[in-house]
């Protein structure tokens, strides 16, 4: 079998695609045949050398894979043959809290997705919806739990409640998507009238053009009666519009490895940070519960996620320069024809 | 000004059309000229000196009533002359938990609504949606707001989870149309084929004929991949069969002072109790704060309540009489035209 | 290796002692040696065949216990050899709420820890405070973990809001004892003048003898100014005074499958329910972030399970019997020696 | 009767003694002869005029006032002439989370407690334990409310976790104080080898001297093993050593106006806020149920609160004199003998 590994620090230069035998799956573990990925500004990072987090040398990258259960060890009574599945990105993240025991993470210390083949634990793989294709459930496991989670701490939104999510990310629409089926009336940030008319197009109740006013968490106010937003999901930052969005009593989660030492990271003014009188949640993906959850809501309202693009697996290293590039409107994905 | 006035545990013979002085608010205060008003069997337990708590000889009989502010006392900010409103139930919950100090409510303690003009504190109205009218807005204090606290006890329910409610009572169906906003898979239990029809036409995923089968919470499992429902609110009884109808970790409402010695108020089997593994929640109403958060969704999606049949104030008795023969669908109204 | 197994339903006559080959660690598992268990009810109920779910024939009863790590598989990182441990109950119940397909016990569905040596995964096992023998950390796993779960569900109970336990039994003491840890005002109900003054030299604050005055309530309402107990835990029922013992918002955690057939397990009075006014929750055991939780608070104030009386491994049928003849005070524990 | 009064933004020379006559309670209020009050430095910045929000001119100042109840209005069934009470510091504030119709507080926009007599709503004080003095209790109000719902946000905090608590401000004290009924193990940073004795004998379980070492959060991950402190409240700054203290899915409370504009409120680092992966909240006092809590809480176990200094009345200036100076331990009191 074919899979990619990664030497990180040196970009694309960095990234090899090698020949492996297809690994066996030990007792209580899966044998998936990976169908699909998918790729963000996370993996950017891991190949560049940014992300916080120590990277295992010669590591499979990738951490967002969908594809069939071809084999089970021992023991396995969650899955079968047969079974489309994708894999969570913490496999040992189950449910409650995120803890520093359960850390590890496909594509960083542990080998990832971008291969043909690979083995899980048997609750580390989760069912996906029958309508999506696997180029759509291997936008999941990273974007669509994040959202989740994100619009998950501090409670679902109520119907009638107001969210606010910035830009057009992958977590972002996936936030705009989940809290639209939620009820809620949804703002979101752009700059570009293109990118506007397809998020009003995915739901969204108002789209706000941030460059044309950096100050724009005024025009939030002005949208909900002074109260502000009760939800705000910042993947983006900066987290000063933000804290100045929120309705007091609101929540407001931050997402995104980009805080923690990108260009443009600002300093935060601690009385924004006051002022908010919201609840600030940090959220790094989320648990296997986040993602089963998230998989009943997508099923029932037959939400499709957005891809922007495809490339065969062969073609990743293209993927990551488009991702480079910017400036898409969906998540990238990878196609094992 | 007219009202009435009732003498308790008489039925109608107890309830009078009395004349009085329109009152004057005090500081702090909001005189309301109330436009129309609902009835239910709370109301008819009232009447009938079934109710659970004390009333006081003489008090204005009603609950749920809605009408417009005419004058404030010194001190009012929250609401101005012309603003349209509806009465709180309990005038002193404003938020948080209910506790004892807070028990007094309209219509049994203290007077009610079914009168031209009341006073209440500021804080005990609430702005209605301005796509309602009157009539509309007076479905919602007691109805509504026990539906909304139902749904919300233990966090609203997630888009994708599945929500059982029971029959077609005025609670339940607000428990339908809010579910729905929030994503839910709804299911609804009935006799009737007519309101079967018109519980798919609010949106109900599946009706379930009780009668049919007396032990329909296998249908709810079955519906449910054998998980049960997640949210279940018990608005009639029997609890037995919510109890075996809700998911592990899933959350039970139940509703309504029919439990307190009604007439076919079974026993509760503890072995039900225990298996259901489900967090119990008794809901009474509810608080300001259910009412203002509920108001926003009714607003936000332009939801309509169900009216069965609308009075003249001059026509409560038959508006009782009415209500007592039971079987519509919808909330009984009073209309001072 | 010798080990009990039991054929169900025959009560002590289904109970053998075996010899087995010692098992090896698969990959992520652990190796102990157990050095105590502790026994109770629940275990009766398994031997006479009256638990309410699935037993495995010839499975090696008993759901507590404690020893040392001897031995570790492949990638195991969370204990090495020569840790004291303990096992969790539900091994796969991680965090989170109880799910089904985390319903795999110890001693029912599978072997349990009636044994010299035993296999865990990694997470099935809990690290113990060193200050505990390994006969008092085999009181913890289902007694202390379900006292915890139950005083936690909800929140932990605040310091100065009162907490009532129900009973001198393995439950109602570790619900005692952290209560108090918690700051709380505890009280306790017995028949046992002796068992009073236990109970007292623990820290309950009052006990009432629930013999004397079978609607026992009222002594609680009266210690409480009319409040009634903010949380209750009833591990031993009848549920109705504990429901009319209950604070309006308070949190009532019922325990134990004696409801779920038990003799004189008496059906529940709806009216009781309605009043109570509390959330109620059903407590069976508790995930291992519970015992988790519950051990730093053990090593914080080195606090000591109370045991009633030790068995050598090879009396576990004179334990048992001990067991079954009731009237104890404390845990019952099985020492390895 | 006397009272203070306030030009603001002049400091002490903005500060007048004035001559009024004795308030009348009307419906629903109640007349308080005030007994006690307690001062610290959101008084000074409210004299300052450094305070975040609008302070009327002529305001009677004082937001922490104990008395005695000595007439009360029409329809007033909380509270009896003869009750020890305290007033609330956001009078409409009575449970539920902060919302800005409840915004206005004692001694800004609504005249405070500088004074010897003044009128509340009923909901608006609150009795307080027998066992503390009129000075004690003045001292609870701000701090001690602001300590315990800091402490309460996400739950109280469980018996055996890590509570870390900075410096030895008013708000700190309780905390400590607090964190200790609820059985936790208290960790306080001070610079001052006497404060550190006096936090010792209060339960603090570990000093750390800050000065020391201004990087002394790698001193809290080495008291708690690495983890962390579970709850962290930061009522002096900077967050980002509290950022680094706590653990990971720990609580952050951070209290204050010090944060809104005080010279050194240092910028807060990006990367800081999301690798801490706490839940961080803003605390701004409380409502009167977080009030009524922690009075049980100091009633049961007799708690004292920490008072620095007494002043008399017509020393009023003398006392925000020594409070500007700082450097006191525990809370400066107002005695009116």
């Amino acid at each position: 079998m074919k899979c990619y590994r990664l030497d990180p620090g040196h970009g694309l230069a960095g990234l090899t695609l090698d020949e492996r035998d297809v690994p066996e799956p030990g007792p209580g573990q899966v044998l998936v045949r990976i169908r699909a990925n998918s790729l963000g500004f996370r993996d950017l990072m891991v190949l560049d050398g940014n992300y916080p987090l120590p990277i295992s040398p010669g590591v499979v990258p990738g951490c967002e894979g969908a594809g069939e259960v071809v084999a089970v060890g021992d023991g396995v009574n969650r899955v079968r043959p047969g079974d489309r599945v994708a894999a969570t990105v913490f496999p040992r993240w189950l449910d409650g809290p995120f803890i520093r025991d359960n850390a590890a993470q496909l594509g960083t210390m542990i080998d990832g997705v971008l291969t043909e083949y690979a083995v899980f634990g048997e609750d580390a793989v989760v069912p996906v919806p029958a309508h999506l294709s696997f180029e759509e459930a291997a936008t999941l496991p990273l974007a669509a739990v994040t959202a989740w989670h994100a619009l998950s701490a501090g409670g679902p939104p109520r119907p009638g409640s107001t969210v606010l999510t910035l830009g057009s990310g992958g977590v972002s629409l996936f936030v705009l998507q989940f809290a639209k089926l939620a009820g809620a009336r949804v703002i979101v940030t752009t700059s570009s009238p293109v990118k506007a008319e397809r998020l009003r197009a995915l739901g969204a109740d108002a789209v706000i053009d941030y460059r044309e006013d950096p100050q724009w968490s005024q025009k939030v106010l002005d949208l909900t009666g002074g109260r502000g937003a009760d939800r705000v999901v910042d993947a983006t930052g900066p987290l000063e519009q933000s804290l100045k969005s929120v309705a007091a009593s609101g929540d407001l989660a931050f997402v995104g490895y980009w805080l923690s030492g990108a260009e443009g990271a600002r300093p935060v003014d601690p009385a924004a940070l006051f002022s908010a009188g919201a609840v600030l949640n940090r959220i790094a993906t989320g648990s296997r519960a986040h993602f089963t959850e998230l998989t009943r809501a997508v099923e029932l309202h037959r939400l499709r996620p957005v891809i922007d693009r495809e490339f065969p697996f062969e073609k990743v290293p293209d993927a990551f320069e488009y991702c480079a590039s910017g400036g898409g409107f969906g998540k990238i994905v990878i196609s094992h024809s």
